[in-house]
């Protein structure tokens, strides 16, 4: 059944702010903390090494690989939890090399997130051979495919502007001349419909902390295409992805599923808060969230540009080019948002100038976005950001 | 100020058991549950995205290792924390094999944990050259390192017997040919004085939901000798290593310290549990600590050898030639361990026929090992293994 989308009773948000940056950290949903507390004093204090079958705690990547995967459009098994994005990109990234072994082009966008970028230079610093990372403009990435390119690794929503690459089109035009796709999904999972088995991407990658509220460093997760998965070669042979761990054969034999892409001990009491936190996409209709979360970011844009001539938007104007968040430029926008969040508007600011207003449509409604433009006008018109109190750089924003 | 380290009371065990699996998960801390409930409401909950700052969650895998630092006889700044045991692994060798670019073998013994071989294994794969995983007998390796090895990778106590290798002779005699040496500390860090200052090996990683009683699956640590910190090339390059993540930089530029062996973002939930758990260890004297332990496992290996002759001491028996554990062999072992467990004896099995009892003696005294060893005497003399129930296989035990 079909739920609607408001559901801000299922979430622990401060009375007293508006919180568009669920696009960053998203809030606590009001089960996590009876889970996190079961997991600890009952499973964990109770049950200690035990748990790991009485809690079934073996499982629980698993388990919640599956809760992830109708989310982005995927098979039941074809997503293993564990770990963090970066490790997954490299991963992917690793695997996806191997299938390709006579090609040497890692082709990204120089829009992309640093940690994914960051990874392939670590890959092939590593690997120490001919490999190249090639960064595009994200708009010249489709011409770019070509056949010397191994594996196109791109973040589907940039992080800073929200622009969405077309997945259908580049999938397409990077298997027309036999390249593998890695997609990043950290900043679409859970904010607009994506199907992964209509893609046919080999690889997707994510992060569960955004729009799935799994907490701070919950874990993230890896698709493979479930034709490839009894056969992509990890890169990364940890244990927990052995056809069986508890054999302790000195020879690794990777599991025939997905779940060779396990890597080491999975964090139990993050998974589980992730679990529970899961459970609220429960018939949630991804297409009529994402309806909503275009209505609230086209009600954000139009209100804030006319209250504020001052702010650029840094994101496409088509709602249908930009995942869920809009980014406006100004100079002292690092300063804007300090005074933002000081009067409880949170955002955040991303170099050098970008200030980003994540919509999640989950626990977020007009009445939020009308306050929230009312308070940017205020802060803008008045110069309230002009405080020295809001000039000091802080470390993360 | 030295205390003393029974202190039962800071941990939550259940009344009926005695618990000799301390080595595999350590039980709940009193404090765990309140920190992370604090974490979680208040934090995530209430601080949302500002807990990054208000509640330094960016310095709390640094926090972190400088807590575990002191432990393993290394100076603050030395540890980095994160991710899982297997990734540390891949970390550390990744970076040794680079130091000495024109070595291709890797030796390690045929003893050690299998994640580890395997990790070696998945990145032999990786490099796809002419690199060899040597894996002698774990009293060969020492004749086995010669000019040829460009790294020696040995876990210090052998998770199934307990035998512990020498530390210093191995590290020396590495150094003589001029290899790097990784230490994984997974079975002693926590169970006997280390002193990585003295020993001058160039990496040592470990886990923290053993000994340390981080909770299931709680982060692991790398340790990187000093000297070179700002040297090695780190294979996984995540953001968080970045000299500074926040400039959102393209290129990736290593921190100039131990941090550059951080990757993704830092499982806040878990790493908070463990920070409290660690605070069990102020003031406690690893020279008492070892001394007690050894009180316990030769009181153990006494009475079970006086009750139990059908088992096999599988441990060394001269307690300064083994770790915190104490294992025992016999045929039945998986089902004499599941009557155990059964009976409120838990200690775990690794095949083929393993029984493994770990003493750690913050949580467990010599009433503990005489009702230990009753029971066993009991349920082998009585034939109690022999039941139906006790017979059939499950995942982990």
């Amino acid at each position: 059944m079909v739920q609607k989308i408001l559901r801000k009773e299922l979430f622990d948000l401060p009375d007293d702010i508006v919180y568009l940056d669920g696009n960053s950290l998203g809030p606590l949903p009001t089960t996590a903390l009876k889970r996190a507390d079961n997991v600890m004093r009952h499973e964990w204090g109770n049950g200690l090494i035990r748990a790991w079958n009485t809690a079934d705690w073996m499982s629980l990547p698993q388990k919640v690989g599956d809760k992830i995967a109708p989310l982005i459009g995927a098979p039941k098994g074809s997503v293993a939890t564990g770990d963090t994005l970066s490790i997954k990109v490299f991963q992917a990234l690793g695997a996806a090399l191997k299938m390709l072994p006579d090609r040497r082009v890692i082709l990204s966008d120089k829009g992309n997130f640093p940690t994914d970028l960051y990874m392939a230079q670590g890959l092939i610093d590593a690997l120490d051979n001919d490999y190249v990372l090639s960064t595009p403009a994200p708009e010249n990435v489709l011409e770019a495919i070509d056949d010397t390119v191994a594996a196109v690794m791109l973040t589907h929503v940039d992080y800073r502007s929200g622009r969405l690459h077309d997945m259908a089109a580049i999938t397409k035009r990077a298997h027309d001349v036999g390249a593998v796709v890695i997609w990043d999904l950290a900043h679409s999972a859970g904010a607009l419909p994506i199907n992964l088995t209509d893609c046919r991407a080999e690889f997707a990658v994510g992060c569960t902390y955004k729009y799935f509220n799994g907490g701070p460093g919950s874990p993230a997760f890896i698709y493979v295409r479930p034709d490839l998965a009894d056969q992509v070669k990890p890169i990364l042979a940890g244990w927990m992805g052995h056809e069986a761990p508890f054999a302790m054969d000195p020879k690794y034999q990777p599991a025939s599923s997905t779940e060779r892409l396990r890597v080491g001990t999975p964090p139990i009491i993050q998974l589980s808060v992730l679990d529970t936190a899961l459970d609220i996409w429960e018939g949630i209709d991804m297409t009529q969230l994402r309806a909503a979360s275009i209505d609230l970011s086209e009600l954000f844009i139009t209100e804030v540009e006319a209250r504020c001539p001052e702010l650029k938007l840094a994101s496409p104007r088509n709602p249908e080019d930009r995942g869920s968040q809009v980014s406006f430029e100004f100079e002292q926008g690092y300063a804007v948002m300090q005074a933002l969040i000081d009067h409880g508007i949170i955002g955040d600011f991303r170099a050098p100038n970008i200030m980003r207003f994540g919509f999640t449509p989950m626990y977020l409604d007009q009445t939020d976005i009308l306050k929230a433009s009312e308070m940017i006008e205020y802060v803008i018109s008045n110069e309230i950001w002009k405080q020295t109190k809001y000039q000091t750089v802080s470390r993360v924003t």
